[in-house]
């Protein structure tokens, strides 16, 4: 392979205009969904599945992909495809107008990977930021599995089956889109125009925050025990409010307080609303107010944790009714489940189909190259 | 993923012992076959085929492989499928016996290989010497395609879809045949015993050499213009031997001549028997009796190559006709590799079943799930 097919240059005439506007997303089952992933990225698509702006969306189940760094523990990821399930659908997600699907039942994926993986050289995947990082968060070093070093790759598969147009990523994760955008042109050059180069989406305002942990700490996770999760009780919830970091200066009343690093105003910024104060909390008009208060001291952290409370039960009491209502007949959210692969499966085996009709290796549907090989032979006959 | 994973540790609790001899073997569909395949591989696959020791034998048509680094030029991968298969079954595989398959029409190869590369670390497969030569051969240096680098990993898909016990292949390829090893070994040891490890079988006498080029080099190569091809006509064979290589040394009649790095008595070797001395020239008894004249001076070049001629004809003769038999009816080829790729499909089919069942999943058959998660959610609500 020459660095020619894997160069960058933008060429028209391979340009794939789409026809409709598709969405592809989704979360690698390792655990349950948190206020972090709600705010990051859970509201916001279902807000985008709800504006009418978008023929189809997918939302994908990552179980593949989270294999590919827990090979040695796929129990981890099978129990907890169905808590990504229950996460999705109890904040709002539609399986009427959102395509839920789990990656491993959709074969098609991986035969595009295996075709992508020849547009793509070493080198080019070494150089990628985003995989650099991610070794490095997870201590690989040489150790990389094949599979988790090739996952860019795979990603652009998940992305072009479903031909789709925008993919809501954070920042950084638009090295990953890039290659994809670099595969889709490398193989609509190399080939025929056949995928679509898809756009990124990146989260504005509070979405594009990273939600800290109750600690503090920039990342919730389960092994720091710092998160709140969706499926949490309303008591688990209230207790994690009550440990929450603050000030740690903020030691009387009276002491002025400081918002930058206060997990609890970090959370008000994600989730309190001019109603919210309305409601609960009437002596402020909005958050600005209350943190002027905090700020100037004479505001407790207890009474502005009560508040927190209040606001984020807002939003998780209906999530967690709905869950509890789904919870109830499990059957039935994997008859969504499959219902979703269904439809992802046949959208992913059109684009596969497409895609080998443009290498020219759907051999035994082309009926032109038995004639030529045919013909070929009957003139070395004569 | 830690080492152990990978490491080379024997436990006989996860060795799957095999219910069957199955062989799987093949070739990249990059041009004709030649002599040199004929003597080491074409020629033992047949005897293996009609010995009766194996159960089943399948041989692949690597064209997936092929891409890996030819995906700039599909049409000739795309081209030469056909020819493989012409050559096959000239040369005596029978379809009723063998089941010929196109890799690119078994989904379940791609599956495979993906679940595989989590069992598999980067640096392992940089460390294989046949992956290393091969780069080296081709050029890649760092611009080598993703695919070409993890084909190691594909061709335990291949081997282990197959459940093949025996893979004919050369010294060169034990490397490569030692990696399917360890992923059987890993994968049984990860999830549960279900693949089978296979074992080398190297040729042995004569198809374990390479035959060289008529011009005397060692390998025999389209672009070198110097191999002796199974489709080749008469005149073609003939004006071929007529250029062979033999020893420059070898001037006039009467000189001593060597057999060593003589092309025309490595072909011997590899095709004369006694009865061609019988049949053809009397005057010798054998092989032996023909070198020690050649040696001791007072034979030309031209009459051992004149018998050289009627011996590989002995063998190219009947191969010729029958390939004009076949050349007649393409579309029958087809419908032969369509049978062929229909019956490989279903036995890969089934150990993809297995594997993802060890995996543990097919979550949509698998009840036990869907029962211990509805069992878990009824004892949170009471």
């Amino acid at each position: 392979m020459s660095e020619e097919i894997c160069a960058d240059n933008q060429d028209n005439s391979t340009l794939v205009v789409p026809k409709e506007r598709i969405i592809l997303t989704g979360d690698r089952p390792t655990g349950r969904l948190h206020v972090g992933h709600f705010v990051g990225s859970l509201r916001e698509r279902v807000r985008l599945q709800n504006s009418g702006e978008f023929d189809r969306i997918f939302i994908m189940i990552a179980d593949a992909q989270a294999l590919t760094d827990n090979a040695d523990n796929p129990e981890k990821v099978r129990q907890n495809i169905i808590e990504v399930a229950l996460d999705y659908l109890s904040c709002g997600i539609d399986p009427a107008k959102t395509t839920i699907f789990i990656q491993s039942q959709i074969p098609e994926l991986f035969e595009l990977t295996a075709y992508y993986m020849n547009l793509v050289t070493v080198a080019r995947v070494q150089r990628n930021p985003t995989v650099k990082s991610e070794i490095q968060m997870r201590g690989f070093n040489a150790d990389i599995p094949v599979g988790f070093f090739t996952y860019p790759i795979s990603q652009a598969s998940d992305i072009t089956a479903f031909k789709a147009t925008t993919v809501p990523v954070g920042e950084d994760q638009l090295p990953m889109l890039e290659q994809t955008r670099e595969i889709v042109r490398s193989f609509n050059r190399t080939y025929a125009p056949v995928l679509v180069e898809p756009e990124a989406l990146i989260p504005q305002g509070e979405a594009a925050k990273r939600l800290p942990g109750i600690d503090g700490k920039a990342k919730m996770s389960k092994s720091l025990g710092n998160g709140i999760y969706l499926s949490d009780t309303p008591e688990e919830v209230a207790k994690k409010i009550k440990s929450m970091y603050t000030d740690p200066g903020h030691l009387k009343v009276s002491d002025p307080g400081k918002i930058e690093g206060n997990a609890v105003f970090t959370y008000l910024d994600a989730f309190s609303t001019n109603e919210h104060f309305a409601e609960y909390w009437p002596e402020y008009a909005n958050l600005d107010e209350l943190k002027a208060h905090y700020q100037r001291g004479g505001l407790g952290d207890v009474k502005c944790k009560k508040f927190l409370n209040r606001v984020l039960e807002d939003t998780l009491a209906p999530i967690r009714e709905r869950r509890h209502e789904l919870e109830a007949d499990i059957p039935a959210v994997y008859d969504i489940l499959a219902a979703g692969c269904e439809t992802a499966r046949a959208a992913a085996a059109e684009t596969l189909h497409e895609v080998k009709d443009a290498m020219r290796i759907n051999y035994f549907s082309d009926v032109a190259l038995m004639e030529e090989q045919a013909l070929r032979y009957r003139r070395v006959e004569d």
